[in-house]
């Protein structure tokens, strides 16, 4: 944290703000400008209010300096971290397709789309069984009949399965059936849910927020991480933004400076940004271009028939020609990348 | 909703979107214009999927015509809700104020600032046992200790208490002490917690996501009432802009929007929109004079000392200051009221 | 401009930086910390560009110190500006009324509202000759004879006149007619026009754009200022934001934010920001808490008849009784304010 | 448009607004539905102005259906528009890479980059004369001796020129030397700039605001064809959203929206949405692979002496390699693709 002082601060002033840093524990060390002087706070172990200093007079701005996170950084760990989601790796080296409907609804239903993602070349089927609706008058999702759905795909196909968790009853739940745990954007900082997650044995798919910083992200993220779960994949769905064309505003630059802050794998979710069938494809092609680890896109096999999202939903040739194309992306981003979504 | 018709799209197209219509239960009716069809959807129950028929061939654009809200909308119920918080009423011709610090620390802490705010007019004392917080590494409440100190302030002072829940757990035992529970605007669409608070017997002060929609804000109160809680208090506490001077821009807009649409109280937070002390007594007063039924506002004796957010705290004697101009304002834009935070 | 290193920056990349910052006449300062070092940048004349630093070799962060504006500071002048409009006042220990039609449409609209908005208390009548307008097919303004009609109010009724220019040709011939120049949100950063706006004798209201920042929308002041015009009136008319509920997100925590950073009037306008009539009333009384030095309010006669915005304006008896609550808050807010929109 | 009335509106006030409707010019089409009356307004020949509607009593919701625009829309040209910029083709079919440095700073800087990108494959050269900056102290441009040199760079390197104008004054002297005239992102309402853009004999780049929706980027374009010029390059670099790791959040979801809604082609500027260089190569690709019609990228032989936004500038060497890596995506997303910046 840098404070700076007004112009014309008194040297009183100035004393009480440093005697201030020095009752938190940390170090004041001034630094005279040709205007002003600014103080910097050194030794500090966690993270330092801004507005307990904002409020001393004298002060005019504080500025923070170091990163708020520590277990995810590179800083701590540089090399990039390898998520096992029951056997599929992904992360570094690999670049990896989830596929399946917004929402579990059958057994019929979910066995179709899981055989026709999976000959396109997905590896990790996805599907709804407790669904976060807007409205209390909306499909809540099959709850633990959709989890058993999922564990006979994964055992008739052998794709693995990736669902959410709401709360931490139903986490226990999922827990048992999935080979990964996803906690939705509307759930990135339920710090309950975030603890349950961090111990959990089972990886942790965190959808970023629609209105998080990167910051917040990879501070739930380090939620996670201190309570004891190391593998967690990052998922970028989309900012809420004014613009209404799409239903998020897909943050692809957000890719790049994760990969750069952190170790862990970073994919994104173009269904759920889009929210139109016509952008999911274009969309999906762009993140592969701008280096994700992997994707995650709603396929189903009747769309108007869809209990939720069937609008944003591709149809299972729309994907396999995608996957198609995103191999070929992948290849000119990440040449030589082993697990390209092989079919 | 409203389907509107590609210019070129062709009488099968037409006719397959209201066949599509009328799989659903719902009666389509053509609407012939002077370029293009459209197509109105009528009777339909519950929320109309927009993407369902965005899909569909010759369709351009899918328009939601009618509110997804039901027993939260002055269509079903006109006159205001008064809610009752342990006796102190809040709603239509009373003006609540609700004050206290940002986190209970101790007895004394909490004594010595609940003696103050009762002496300025509040008639409810805040102070958060369970704490949100963006860092794993942050003060993260005083939990069960913290609602006992809070049930003793009661106790002593008269003042009513309200503090947050984060999870079913913890509902559990802030229902048993609390006179008002609060949801925290990450966890507006908490759908699991909702539900929760819809079997409280208790009143909810349900904050406003900061990216939320006044429509999600009125859906997740929806969620409260249609599992049975009819005490619900909107809380307005500002929007994730790209405006960085505050940390949140409070919608004060949304204030007469909502008082139109539904007959739920509403109150502001200015101080967590804030994030700065001087800014909250000019929005206080803003907000008393756009017309909300109450503010909660924070105050600490000791702001330098506070655990979290003591830069946005006001002193006591800023806080006795403010509260009499608020009753002024208040005066102005709804005179008669008899509950003006008395003092 | 602080420069943050990374941890494990060698010493040859801090020598490279601090010689970069040499080079741009400045003096770097080192300050070695308690994981890294820092490098301030002292004696730098103007804005320093953050991009030249972060691309230097472990430089990790690039952190904007102090303020980019100058002549619009407090520290420059520490005294509230008085702008004077045609011999009303408007700023610091008054409080000034604009209102009048969105645009003038002819003699007799524009008089007859002109007459009732004097009686209501306004000082200042608005009425648009040139009209910005999101589509060429829109009423654009009646142009010079718009003007005309607006001299013509002046002159029957004493009201001054501020009326909008767009761009460096109507410059010209709205300085000769009006009192003060209305540069519009969309041209905030239409550095063209500034620079014209500082050659005018007359004062300039120039508004937010809605998507500026403070520091931009005091930087596109500090353009009036240096190019020789020190008249300038600041007005907030809302942010583009998700919510649609209003056209725009009044953000009322600028205004005390301007005020404390720079000595200009701060006014709002609430009509443009609410778009809808029902949210003016109760957004002018918030913005007059919030302690801005004025309004500006649309009002017209018939406002079914408008030819542009007639739905955010006001009826004139709607005004009058506004303007009285206006009133009564200001000397909530601002005691003994002399000039409250006297009647 | 679609008005939708109140549950309880009478039948005075449905044949009140009947008769608004009709005294437009327009056809009002009473649309019964299961618990009120919606209107539909037939036969509008522009825009109707919403809050006109919803002033109206007993209206509660007025809802736009068509499309504003009409000129850039595929409904009035179905065939996409190839832009001739001094016989390089630009749009459908053909994929061109536009580069060079933010601005021009003297004749041997320009050759030396213009060499460089044009190596590199490069078809069109970039280099600002007239500099729109945030602060009246930065640098401003060359002016006229600026597009002197572009002039030179296209006379000995056969590259097309493209550059800035930010008035109609500047606009004559721009469109003297330069193939295509850049109207930037501030500038998007500029109306008079739009106008005078529309009476140019050579194309137009229009950026979209950074706050803009698509249908009010759309509607820019529609006032520079509606004033005669059919030849219009869209640019999309970004929205202001409150993410703040990038300068701006490229909006990557307008490319498929715009290429459906409108034949005008579409291209990206990613290093002015970035503002960061590492983040430059990773969203140029993306921007590829989600389907513009070409890219223009900033290089700068000494980024770290550039006079502005060198921090965002590729190496020429960089925007080598990732010419090659663009032109295998475009192959991939757009095979046959004839111009693919050919090198």
């Amino acid at each position: 944290m840098l404070l700076v002082m007004h112009k014309d601060a008194t040297k009183e002033q100035i004393d009480a703000v440093m005697a201030a840093v020095e009752k938190l524990g940390c170090t004041p060390r001034p630094i005279p400008g040709g205007m002003r002087v600014a103080i910097g706070i050194l030794y500090n172990k966690g993270p330092v209010d801004r507005g307990h200093f904002l409020s001393l007079p004298g002060v005019q701005e504080a500025i923070p300096v170091t990163r708020p996170y520590k277990l995810v950084s590179r800083e701590v760990k540089a090399q990039d971290t390898v998520v096992d989601v029951g056997g599929v790796p992904l992360g570094n080296g690999h670049f990896t397709l989830i596929a399946g409907p917004c929402a579990v609804e059958s057994l019929e239903q979910a066995m179709t789309i899981a055989q026709k993602v999976k000959d396109a070349g997905a590896l990790i089927f996805r599907g709804g069984a407790f669904k976060p609706r807007t409205s209390p008058y909306a499909f809540q999702g099959l709850g633990e009949e959709g989890l058993k759905i999922l564990a006979k795909v994964r055992e008739k196909t052998g794709l693995r399965i990736v669902t959410e968790a709401m709360d931490s009853t139903e986490f226990d739940m999922v827990e048992h059936y999935a080979d990964m745990i996803q906690i939705g954007a509307r759930n990135m900082q339920n710090f309950s849910l975030l603890r349950r997650a961090g111990h959990c044995a089972k990886p942790v798919m965190l959808k970023r927020g629609m209105s998080s910083t990167i910051d917040e992200w990879l501070m739930a993220a380090e939620y996670i991480m201190e309570a004891g779960n190391p593998q967690v994949v990052l998922c970028e769905r989309g900012l809420r933004t004014f613009a209404v064309h799409s239903r998020n505003t897909l943050d692809l630059s957000a890719v790049p400076v994760v990969k750069k802050e952190s170790h862990l794998p970073v994919i994104a979710d173009p269904s759920h940004a889009a929210g139109h069938r016509e952008q999911v494809g274009p969309l999906s092609l762009a993140a592969a271009a701008v280096g994700v680890h992997g994707l995650m896109i709603e396929v189903h096999h009747a769309p108007h028939e869809a209990l939720s999202d069937g609008g944003q939903s591709l149809y299972p040739e729309q994907f396999s020609a995608l996957a198609n194309d995103i191999r070929r992306i992948v290849e000119v981003v990440n040449p030589g990348c082993p697990e390209v979504c092989r079919s």
